[in-house]
């Protein structure tokens, strides 16, 4: 049985609020303290609000030009607005770099963390002190897709939880290599937790419980080791882009 | 509070086989007889398989080829492996068009079912007349993504739930509109799902309680509309596939 639950109780974050101490405060007025194993999911915004992300920005393109490490796609919709996937400086590739304009005051807006996956090991390291349980981190992030609609929320940090189950070496029922299989557990745990977290009431956290197999060390790989980027990404570059690129190149005019 | 288990005792599913009576049974069977508002997931594996979707395949890839309606890219590794993500007939761009052969007998391998929605729905209609309550279906599928590595199960079929929660009314806590935000709970119902199902141990089917919310009529929109295609597909081709076209039509040899 997997259980999954927001936590109530944590108010607006602040720049050089402690996060670990109000999460952890959290927990305890909770009536359900930690136990070894569980897994907390925190939603990158109020990491960068404790971590002091929030930039002026009279325009929140400007800002997401300056986070994008590398243009993917764009594209102009007929009303004038324009999309642009981006890979930002962890590797992630998304719309708008992850510069969030949504609950933030006027003229400002808030940059993901600077390292999501140290972010989650100080978390884990301190609420793991006070508690003396084992428990896991993750950071998450809402993301688009290709290919589908709407957005499910990933992992962007990880501390002290698998990120990935690890099948490969497993057999399927009639004994032969389950050779493909790579769960992103991480990304799971993300898009289970924000079945919960409801964004619009101002539930940052949620406490997953029942996977504590997915519960190690500190130092485990984090959420960097997820993203494909470079040469083993067949989709680096949107399909008009890659065109452009190629006609330019094949006419000789590139 | 989200509740997510696995349904015990469904056990090797044949083709002809009755699914909404084993996994009805099943239910009864579980002591957790099913409530309003309750969500199964359903691996697609076994839809396939009771709706004799094995087929005769000596060579797997000749199967991919059948499935696929158009190749989005195509990629052969150092040890002479090919990988080819592809449309399918259903919308969904995945590697191998859905074409499984793991857990299949010698020489078949298992295509997706015909119509997952209505799949689907047939289980949730059953399922509803059976236990008078008011439940939902998803048929889950697992699937690559850009940009990542590993894999999450998806929704490729749904009856009877809303496969997005729109926000996009709503207002954040500022009162500013919410405007880009549409989760794919459907996806995120059924990689949560994922996490209690376990691969490796013959559980096709979970139930997710505490969303009852996201419950409504047989007739709500299914999975196919979260595919997303055509013109609105930023990522319809590969960028090695895409920069070639282009590379062909500007040097006029196309």
């Amino acid at each position: 049985m997997l259980q999954v639950w927001g936590l109530a109780g944590i108010g607006e974050i602040s720049a050089g609020d402690d996060l670990a101490a109000i999460v952890g405060d959290a927990l305890a007025a909770s009536g359900e303290e930690p136990s070894d194993g569980d897994i907390l999911v925190v939603t990158s915004k109020v990491v960068s609000k404790a971590e002091g992300r929030s930039v002026v920005a009279d325009d929140r393109e400007d800002a997401i030009t300056r986070e994008t490490v590398r243009v993917v796609a764009t594209r102009t919709s007929p009303t004038g607005h324009t999309t642009r996937i981006v890979e930002n400086r962890l590797g992630i590739v998304s719309a708008a770099a992850g510069v969030d304009a949504s609950n933030t005051p006027e003229g400002t807006v808030l940059l993901l963390p600077v390292d999501p996956d140290a972010s989650a090991r100080a978390l884990a390291a301190a609420l793991r002190e006070r508690f003396g349980v084992r428990l896991g981190v993750l950071v998450s992030d809402t993301l688009g897709r290709a290919w589908r609609d709407g957005q499910t929320d990933h992992a962007i940090g990880a501390a002290g939880v698998h990120v990935f189950e690890d099948l490969r070496g497993g057999v399927d029922a009639q004994g032969r290599p389950l050779v493909v299989t790579l769960p992103c557990v991480a990304d799971e745990l993300c898009a289970a937790a924000d079945l919960v977290k409801r964004k619009t009431t101002g539930m940052p956290v949620a406490v997953v419980r029942g996977r504590a197999d997915l519960v190690g060390d500190l130092d485990l790989p984090g959420a960097r080791s997820i993203v494909r980027t470079g040469e083993r990404d067949m989709f680096r570059l949107g399909a008009d882009e890659a065109y452009a690129e190629g006609f330019a190149a094949g006419s000789g005019s590139a």
